[in-house]
């Protein structure tokens, strides 16, 4: 058990990867002491989280439209709501994640970020974080 | 190090969602006491665990279809046990979820469920937890 | 928090699959009593963790190729170091994994090995895992 808390993240577009590290990284900077991990939980089922390269953004892009290549949002599904390949899109990239953290910091690799990733936006969404 | 446990699904089809959260609150209401994490884990190779929609059915279903697109049970592959499709599938689903736990009860989102993914079923198989 | 170390992995071809199952198990050996998890992070963003059939190595093989299937490395990507497909691929597995720890010892189902997941090799790698 550990301490936890959670932020807003309002997207603007229906397929959008909002890169949410400063956040998490400010979460961790204030709650955190020594070694331990963060877990960054979304409450939705039509978004997800991944960790990936922030600093090309071209590298979101492509996961975006790879993801609709694989699972067109025009695609026949059953489920009449008009968003089934959302739902398809975050059971393939998962609703959470954990990043280490060392000597209370978060202990990224040198190109990865956190992204949140909107499959339904545009939305207010919330992301749960706990530090432990 | 929390408390943890086992219980075991039936399924029935070959591809098949199975709605696990039922088993899962109730293994966190008897163990829980505060705030922490449930950790759901797939000791199986063809099966995985997902968190997405639970009131409509449909999604389920969608998301089976939307793999099968994907990772076609009759493509060609080199694994001769006729099951190497569900190999792939439960790599892209994942083998374990958190969910976290508030007050002593998990804290799921308003439309999430917790999926025990079959994908070489009818099988006899177990789902791993722990409650910490 | 636990106890935590890292281990490098060189692999030797642009896609492949590392059975890393040895490693974690001996880091698990070395350090844990009792009930835990084992996390093992891969602090990379065109690589990943996934926990699949370890006893034929043509499922190692099916995977790749499926994923390859999904995600070509050939295909048009808006990155321009040629190994978007990587990225993706990275996004799809996930970039960490747990299995349950029981009586010091890591306990994955029979047929479960863990798989340290290179999309954009050959290169040195880095894992890392942490025992709690």
């Amino acid at each position: 058990m550990g301490v936890r808390g959670s932020f807003d993240v309002r997207t603007s577009s229906r397929l959008e990867m909002v890169d949410i590290t400063r956040h998490v990284r400010d979460a961790v900077a204030s709650h955190a002491a020594g070694d331990g991990w963060c877990t960054v939980y979304v409450p939705h089922t039509t978004a997800g989280v991944t960790i990936n390269e922030g600093a090309d953004p071209d590298v979101a892009s492509d996961i975006l439209d790879a993801l609709e290549r694989i699972v067109p949002s025009g695609g026949s599904y059953r489920h009449r709501e008009g968003n089934a390949a959302a739902h398809v899109k975050a059971s393939l990239v998962g609703s959470s994640a954990r990043v280490p953290i060392e000597g209370g910091r978060l202990a990224l690799g040198t190109w990865q970020a956190i992204f949140f990733c909107e499959f339904d936006g545009p939305r207010s969404r919330t992301v749960l974080f706990d530090v432990s």
